[in-house]
C-alpha cells in the first residue's frame, strides 16, 4: 500500500481502492470535467472530503468527493522529496519586492516525504508556488524567524523594523512581510510607530487556510501584498487580507487599525472604525482611500522596542492584585481594556492611582473595540482622569500595548512619553468629533 | 437671574437673553413649528446646542439652536423639586411586571434642584415618566442597588437571582432589569446560569443616553423590556437594546450571547454568532427564533457564584507572573482569551501547565470574539489540550468568566467542573459544525 499521509474517511478509501499513492498522477473525473494532478498529502486540518491535486500550474486543487465520479492512476509517481516546476521568468525592469518570512504558512510548501509544510526558502520556490508573482515583480525571498505568531515578541518587531529600515537603503520598492494571522495585527501595529514614514510600501500578510487546503487564501493574499508593495503610488504600513469569503478582492487595512475579529473566516481582519486603506482585485487596486502618504519622504526609523507594557482587561471582581503583579513584572506602562467608555472597578481604580503615584502611566481603552472612551461622561471617569489616567480615545488596545512598548523603547518617559502616547503618531487615533 | 443649570455656550446665552429658569413653561418658536413645555436642566454630557423641554406627555424634547427662531417664557415656574404629572391608569388585568434597579440611568428622572439623575422609586414616577407602560403591564419597580455597573460584582449577581427567583414565586409574569450597559452583558450572562430554567422572561435593559438627552434610547428599550416580560410566550434570560441607530426596533438578545461592541451607540450590543432571539417593534414582538423554551417549565435555581475565577486576555510578551498572580489572587480557574484559534506564547502555556497541575482549571477562550477555539489544528494548540486546557469553542471570554464563577459557586470541583464548564447550560456554546 502507498503513502496516503494525511488522508483519512471515505477520501482514503476511495484512493486506496484506486491504487493511488502520494506523488501520483491522478487522472480525477469530477462532475464538471476531468482534472490532471500530482496527489499530494493532507495537512493538520484535512477531513475525509477532499482529494488534492497539485496542477501542472503549480497550484494545488481540492477535489470534493461528492464531484468525484472516478479517479485513475495515470503515472505512478517518483514521490519526489519536493520538485517545483520551473519558475516563470521575471522579467528586468520589474519593481524588486523583498519577502520576509517569520514563519506563517502563507508562502510555504508541503515536504513530500513528511507532509509537513515548510516555508519556501528561494525565489524560485516562491515563484513556482505562485507563477502569478513573476508577473508583478522580481521578488526576493528572506526567511528570519520560522516561528508560532502566538510566541512574536517585541525583540521580533525590532529584528523586522532593522531589516525593512535596511530593505529602503537596498533601493527595494516594497516590503511583504509574511506572518501568522493569530498576532498579525499587534505586529502590524508595532511596525507602523517603529517605521513611521518609511518611504515605501510595507504590507504584512498572512493565510486563514494553509496552502495545502482546498481554498486556501493564501495565494490571493499574497500576490495582492506583493503587487501593492511594488506598485502602489502610498507608503507606509499595511496588511492585506480578504476582504469577504469570496477569492478576488482584498483589502488593504492601516497598520495601526486592523483586528482580527474571527477565528477561522478568510475576512477575519476588519478596519476598525475606519475605512480601509484600499481594495485590491485581481486587475490590480480599484480603490485607495484619499490622504494616504506618497513614497519618498524622509525617514527615521526609531526600531527599539521595551517590554515593560502590560495590558489587562478589566471584568467583574477583577483584583487589584493583577495591577499590581504587571508593576512587579516590570510594567512601567499599563494599558486598560476598562468597560464601556473606559471604566474600571473602584479597587481597580484604587492600584491604578497608586501605581500612577509611583511613577507608572495608566491608559485607558475600551474592550467595546468599537467606539471611543470618553471619562468626562461619569463621575467615576473624572476621577480616572484627576488621578492621571490617559485616555486613549478611538486607538485600539492592541495597537495602545504596541505604541506603549514603542514610546519606552525610544526611551521617552513621563510627560514625553504621555505626549506621544496621546498624539496620533501613525493614525492609531483621531480627534473626536461627535458634538456630546 | 434664574437657575439654568447645565446650560452652557450659545444655549445659555439664548435661554439668558429671554430670561427663562429651569422650571419655566417656555414657548419655543423652531423651524418645523411651536413647542411648549418646562425647561429642564442639562445633565453631564450636555452641550451648548440644544434646549431640553419636558412635554406634557412626560416625555423630554431636545430642541437644536438650529432650528430655534424665538423663546418665549409664557408661565414663571414653581420649581418643583419633582412633581410628575399624574400617571395614567393601569387597568387591572394586564400582566404583572417586576422592575428591579441597580443604579443604570434607564428609569431616572432629574432632580430639578441639583440636576443630578435619581432613579425612579415608585410605581408612579416609573409610569409617568414613561407612560406607554400603563397599556403594557401593571410595573412595579424595586430599586436593588444604586451603583454603577462597574461595580457590579458576582454578590450582586446572586442577590438579583435570589430576588428573581422569589418573585417567580411571587406569580409575576416578568422581570425586568434595569442596569448601565457597561457591565450589562457580564450580568446577563451569570443570570442565565443561576437562572437556567427560569419560567418566565427575565429582561435586562438599559441605556447608552441618559434620559434627559435628547434622542435618548432609554424610554422604547424600557417600553420593550416591559412589554416582552408581560406578554412573551417564551422564558429565559434576554437583554434588550436599540436593534439600529433609529428609534422604532429592539433587538432581544440571548443572554448569553449578547457583548457590548461599541461604547457609545444605541445599537452598541450584538448577538455574537447566533441570531437574536427576537425583534421587538412597537406593535409588539415582529419575530421570534424557534426553539426558545416555553413559559412554566420546572425551575431550580442555583443562585450562588464564587469570584475565585479571573479573566487575562493574552498579549505578545505577557509575562507568565500574570497567570501566577491570578492563581495567588484565589484563581481556581482561568479564562484565557487566547489568539485565534486560542493560542498563548511558551511561556504562558508553561504556566498554564504549572496551574493545571496544582489543580486549577484552565480554559481557552479566543480574543477575536467571533469565530471558535480549535485546539486540533497547531501543534502548539494540541500540546494545550495535552496538558489540559478546556477549550470552550464559541462560549464569549466574558460569559466563560460569569460561567467558572457559577460552576464553583455550585461547589463543583475537578472533573465534575470541567464537565460543567465544557457542556452547554444556557445557549452559551453550539457544537462545532465547520467541515474542517
Amino acid at each position: 500500500m502507498g503513502d496516503l499521509s494525511g488522508y483519512k474517511g471515505a477520501a482514503l478509501r476511495l484512493l486506496e481502492g484506486a491504487g493511488a499513492a502520494v506523488g501520483d498522477v491522478l487522472e480525477v473525473r469530477t462532475a464538471w470535467g476531468a482534472v490532471t494532478g500530482t496527489l499530494v498529502p493532507r495537512y493538520l486540518y484535512g477531513d475525509g472530503e477532499h482529494v488534492v491535486l497539485k496542477l501542472k500550474s503549480g497550484y494545488n486543487v481540492g477535489l470534493s468527493l461528492e464531484d468525484i465520479s472516478e479517479v485513475r492512476v495515470s503515472a505512478k509517481g517518483e514521490k519526489p522529496s519536493f520538485s517545483p516546476p520551473p519558475p516563470p521568468e521575471s522579467p528586468e525592469g520589474l519593481p524588486r519586492v523583498l519577502v520576509i518570512g517569520t514563519g506563517g504558512t502563507i508562502a510555504s510548501r508541503i515536504d513530500y516525504r513528511t507532509g509537513a509544510v515548510r516555508p519556501a526558502v528561494t525565489s524560485d520556490e516562491l515563484r513556482s508556488l505562485v507563477p502569478e508573482l513573476s508577473q508583478v515583480a522580481r521578488v526576493d525571498p528572506e526567511i528570519m524567524f520560522d516561528i508560532m505568531s502566538e510566541n512574536i515578541a517585541p525583540s521580533h518587531w525590532t529584528k523586522l523594523a532593522r531589516r525593512v529600515a535596511r530593505a529602503v537603503g537596498e533601493e527595494v520598492d516594497g516590503v511583504v512581510i509574511t506572518h501568522g494571522t493569530d498576532t498579525l495585527g499587534y505586529t502590524a501595529a508595532a511596525l507602523s510607530f517603529a517605521l513611521a514614514g518609511v518611504p515605501i510600501p510595507v504590507v504584512l500578510v498572512g493565510a486563514q487556510r494553509s496552502p495545502d487546503r482546498p481554498s486556501s487564501d493564501a495565494p490571493l493574499n499574497l500576490i495582492a501584498a506583493v503587487s501593492v508593495a511594488a506598485t502602489a503610488n502610498f507608503s507606509g504600513v499595511y496588511v492585506a487580507m480578504h476582504l469577504n469569503e469570496s477569492d478576488d478582492r482584498i483589502a488593504i487595512h492601516r497598520g495601526t487599525r486592523v483586528r482580527k475579529n474571527h477565528t477561522s473566516r478568510r475576512d477575519a481582519f476588519e478596519s476598525v472604525d475606519v475605512p480601509l486603506a484600499a481594495v485590491w482585485g485581481r486587475g490590480g487596486l480599484e480603490h485607495v482611500a484619499e490622504g494616504l502618504p506618497p513614497r519618498g519622504r524622509e525617514f527615521e526609523p526609531s526600531v527599539r522596542f521595551d517590554e515593560g507594557a502590560a495590558l489587562l482587561k478589566f471584568y467583574p471582581s477583577m483584583p487589584g492584585a493583577l495591577v499590581r503583579a504587571a508593576r512587579r513584572s516590570g510594567a512601567k506602562v499599563i494599558i486598560m481594556e476598562g468597560t464601556g467608555l473606559g471604566h474600571v472597578s473602584e479597587e481597580v481604580a484604587k492600584e491604578l492611582k497608586s501605581f500612577i503615584r509611583s511613577g507608572g502611566m495608566a491608559c485607558m481603552t475600551s474592550q467595546c473595540i468599537r467606539g471611543r472612551t470618553d471619562l468626562s461622561v461619569y463621575d467615576t471617569g473624572r476621577d480616572l482622569i484627576h488621578m492621571g489616567v490617559l485616555q486613549l480615545g478611538d486607538m485600539l488596545p492592541e495597537t495602545a500595548l504596541a505604541k506603549a512598548m514603542w514610546v519606552l523603547g525610544t526611551g521617552a518617559r513621563g510627560e514625553k512619553a504621555r505626549k506621544l502616547m496621546a498624539e496620533d503618531l501613525a493614525g492609531e487615533t483621531t480627534a473626536r468629533t461627535f458634538p456630546g
